[in-house]
């Protein structure tokens, strides 16, 4: 997959991209990241990027020729059978899920925008781009953090890119239900204990007691994520119990 | 504002902490950040960091031993008048929101503790950390990327640390509305024009299609946010308008 980032910030990404499962993708050539600062796009005899707002106000806006001009020229470069996605990273957009990692995964090229304290000109958002993401309901000074948020959750979804152990992990917004606790040695830490159970070897027990605890702990914290879940019987049992005690 | 983070890849930070409105807000003393690697605080002879769950499965667990000790060092390195807040980035914890940072931003010392495709030993959740957060529905590599978001989120809240320019920047989630369309230079971009109101100066019907158009937005993409948000008649009047035509 061929990862294009458009920023004023190029510096922001060095410590991500060169560590981690994103650094092994690029090695193992299973992703590659360029990030261009698209002021050097400019066409502005000083390179400038944004201009005042039409119809007042305060704050600037990121103007339309430098991004068209920089998009553009990427797509040009672009290999790939199908066109690009042209992402923009903004509070306006889509939430970022987990499924929609699932289908940026199975793209060939991406290319991000990432604006920096200031809005777009809205021409970028009706004429170029594919998709508008916003990683959560808070404030950030730029799209930068959210477009590694975004490269991080599809990246690690590339065939071939997570080992084994990676793998592994239990992921929560797969399996529909919050993990249930872990524990590692020692069983005493400090007079803190390990539940015995997960020490008796009965593993349909700890099966149990974990399939338990996962349900208790989305229903505390996440209920939310309950309404879509398709419980058992034996759950609905359960949940009708801890309601009675 | 002290910011110690706790991570087994330290140099991600680098880029992030060196940019833009972090980087300034240290050089002004606003906020200072310091990042460790957990496994120093690891009294393994191999300065191990994790180990097999109790209870069999894949996957590691991180243990709890190097985590309490990193934190019990910094947290008596604090000389704030207020205990620090530690927080755990996981996808079990809480989701952030602004309403989240702007209390976090009243803190003096915040310790995050990252961990990175492996689950954490239950005993720092029960015993070590003041808050568990997540940064949205979707799954990550590792908690620094969240800890840089909920660190960006928070200190641009700092007082001192945005600029004029910068705080200006209307904040879709203060307002409680999407943010309406923007245009700047040119008027028209390859055929592709900015609205004539904007053009007009006449700043009362400026006005009046900026609230229609956040409002017809935010009906739009998320009327979710329009349940919490106190609608004026005026506002009730045009949106009756909209579902009429």
């Amino acid at each position: 997959m061929k990862i294009d980032v458009l920023s004023l910030f190029p510096e922001m990404f060095q410590g991500v991209f060169g560590s981690s499962i994103l650094k092994k993708a690029q090695e193992n050539n299973h992703a590659s990241y360029e990030v261009y600062n698209f002021r050097e796009y400019s066409d502005h005899k000083h390179q400038s990027v944004d201009d005042y707002p039409y119809g007042g106000g305060a704050g600037m806006v990121l103007k339309a020729q430098p991004i068209f001009d920089a998009v553009e020229t990427l797509r040009e470069s672009n290999k790939a059978s199908k066109p690009p996605r042209v992402i923009l990273m903004c509070p306006q957009g889509e939430r970022l899920t987990q499924k929609k990692s699932e289908e940026l995964a199975t793209e060939e090229h991406l290319i991000f925008i990432c604006g920096h304290y200031e809005g777009y000109d809205e021409r970028i958002r009706e004429h170029l781009v594919t998709d508008e993401i916003s990683i959560g309901d808070y404030v950030l000074t730029g799209g930068e953090l959210g477009a590694m948020v975004v490269i991080d959750s599809v990246v690690r979804l590339l065939p071939g890119v997570l080992g084994n152990q990676e793998s592994h992990m239990k992921d929560s917004f797969s399996t529909g239900l919050l993990e249930h606790p872990q524990y590692t040695r020692p069983a005493d830490f400090r007079g803190y204990k390990v539940p015995e159970v997960l020490l008796s070897g009965n593993h349909a027990k700890i099966e149990e007691w974990r399939e338990q605890e996962a349900l208790k702990r989305t229903l505390t914290r996440r209920s939310d994520l309950l309404k879509k879940y398709p419980l058992t019987d034996k759950q609905k049992k359960w949940i009708q119990q801890w309601k009675n005690t």
